[in-house]
Order: structure tokens, then C-alpha cells, then sequence
């Protein structure tokens, strides 16, 4: 999606450790004029697809979420990190890693909220290693529902999630696919 | 906001220790189409205000922050819970305690992202002891922002949050106000 590169292009710092700041527009400011293009060009990308509901996991997926969800007329469903006191036992729950905040955490969706009659879109702001989203997708499979498919932001193609999920059949839109990017020089090339 | 008070009645349940689960439609589950109602609530409501930007905490108002900023064209910022490796050292920070999951934490803005010329709306789900809102309000002061106005989905009236931030003198505009609630015959007065 030119519009989102472009913005990437402007916008982001590339620090080292191959990390990616976007946080002036995605994920700690959110400019929700550009949600909405990207929510759109997903809605085109997944027109075929009996979605019937959103699904992201916290936080940074949930401003994306929220806009596609609006887009397209259905409800949003955010995945929790860590066990809460509002939530009652009756939960689906996988665990992942954290690359970024260095730690395991689990994964929670009420079983209310996620069963067999659902068709579900998967948002999230960025595909690295793909382990948040394997979290989702087993939370997902554990409740029986149809994961219609998968929409990233941004997806660093130089790390193995968005391969591996393609391999496994998933239809995964990456409105941004970042092939190398270089701290020094600030360079980033997309795919 | 008698739309959302009748979903309250409908979907909400009450739990012991004064606990509101909303969690069908507004802090895990999103009903994103009644999240437009209460936006074009709080357009109304905040209409004469310059607001030039949202604000919210992560996780559960980043959703309704999310259709405010589209609703009323303005960029949103989140602040974030705890110390990430993706924000650089430049932020404004406040110590909040969360009585939900029995800890303090910090709550951190990047100084980028707010400062003198910025007029906020905050806008979050709950207001109950005002701990996370007294968390915002200090890094907008720190930021010398301009609070324009505070919208809250849900304000529980029997907590002393929202009187002490009307003394205060801010406008604080809540959809819904819970004057009691019991848990043993899942009642709810609103004021």
C-alpha cells in the first residue's frame, strides 16, 4: 500500500536491533485518517471472505481493530495479555513470547466471544516472527472458528512469520512489507 | 446516554467487590457501532471545546479513543502502561495504582506526541476511583497541554472519582452513571 510506505518512509526510525519506530502514526499516536485507507484496502482485499468478526490482540492492535471493525460492520474482539480479575474462567488461552518486552505472557479470549459460527479477520500492527499471531490462531483453532484471514500493517519480511503462515495456507495482507531496512543510513526497502 | 444505559442493563453483569463486566460490548468485545453513538455523544457534548487531539490509556479505551479521533478527525494518542523498549527516553511518566489488577505501574507519553499546543479530550471506559485518569491528567500538566474535556463510557457514581475531578473543574462528561449496583439481584440504578 503506497500510502503506508510512503508514511514509513517519512515517519519511521529505524533503531538498531532491526527495530522499527512507527509510534508518530501506528502504535502510541495513531493517526486514524490513514486506519481508515488501510482498513479500506483490506475490506477489498478480504470482499470475498465471510468474515463475520474482527480479532486483534493488545494494545497496539486494538486502534486498527476498532477501525476495521467500524469499516466493515462487524464486532471486535481484543485478546488479553495476562489473566484478569474481569475475566472469568471460562477462556481460551495460548502462550507466546515477547521479543519485544523480553518475557512469556498468556493470551486470553472468553469462550463467549470466540466459538465454531465464527469467521474471523485477524488484525495486527505488525508481523515480525509471527508469535503474537500464533497465539491468536491457536486461541482461534482452540475455539473452533474459521480464520478467514490476515491483516498486518507491517510485516518485516526478513523475519519468518508471514512465510511460515503463507506456507500453512493462511491468505495473510501485509499492506507494508519491509525487506531490509538499516539503522545507519535510516534505509528501508520494501518488498 | 439512554442507549448505552439499556445495553448496560442488558449485557452487563454484576460481580461481587462492586465489579461492572461490561465485557460483551465494551472492554473485550467491542460493539464498535454503539462506540460510534457515544462518539457523536461526546461530539456533541464537546463541541464548543478546541479540542485538537484524543487521548487514552492502553488497553481498553484505545478502542473508543479510536472512533472518537475518526468521529471528530483527530489524531489519538494512547499512553502506555510500563516502561517499552520501543519508546525512547523522552517521555512524561505519572505512578498509577490499578485497584483491578492490584498493582502500581507507570503510564508514560512520549513528549513528541503531546505538549503546550495540545488541547485533549481523554476518553476512557470506566471512571470509578480516578486513579488511572489522575495518571493522564498529570502528564498533561507536565506536558502543559489544555484539557478540554474528559468523556468517560461508563462512571461509577458511588466511587468518589468523578466528584473530585468536577470540583477540580473539568468537564467530565459520562454516558453512563451507575448510582448503585448488587450484585445478588444484578440490579442497576443509573443516576
Amino acid at each position: 500500500m503506497e500510502l503506508l510506505e510512503r508514511r514509513i518512509r517519512e515517519s519511521g526510525v529505524v533503531k538498531p536491533g532491526q527495530v522499527l519506530k512507527v509510534d508518530s502514526f501506528l502504535n502510541h499516536q495513531m493517526d486514524v485518517a490513514l486506519f481508515r485507507e488501510m482498513a479500506r484496502a483490506w475490506g477489498r482485499e478480504f470482499a470475498d471472505r465471510p468474515v463475520n468478526k474482527v480479532m486483534t490482540i493488545e494494545a497496539s492492535g486494538i486502534g486498527l481493530a476498532a477501525i476495521v471493525g467500524d469499516e466493515l460492520g462487524l464486532p471486535v474482539v481484543f485478546a488479553k495479555k495476562a489473566q484478569s480479575i474481569n475475566l472469568d474462567g471460562s477462556v481460551h488461552t495460548a502462550q507466546i513470547t515477547s521479543y519485544t518486552h523480553k518475557r512469556d505472557y498468556d493470551v486470553i479470549v472468553s469462550k463467549r466471544y470466540i466459538g465454531p459460527d465464527d469467521h474471523v479477520l485477524i488484525i495486527d500492527d505488525f508481523l515480525a516472527n509471527g508469535c503474537a499471531m500464533e497465539g491468536l490462531i491457536a486461541i482461534c483453532q482452540q475455539a473452533g472458528a474459521t480464520i478467514e484471514g490476515i491483516g498486518i500493517a507491517i510485516e518485516k519480511g526478513f523475519q519468518q512469520g508471514g512465510a511460515l503462515l503463507r506456507e500453512r495456507g493462511f491468505k495473510v495482507c501485509s499492506l507494508a512489507i519491509v525487506e531490509s531496512m538499516d539503522h545507519e543510513t535510516g534505509r528501508i526497502e520494501f518488498r
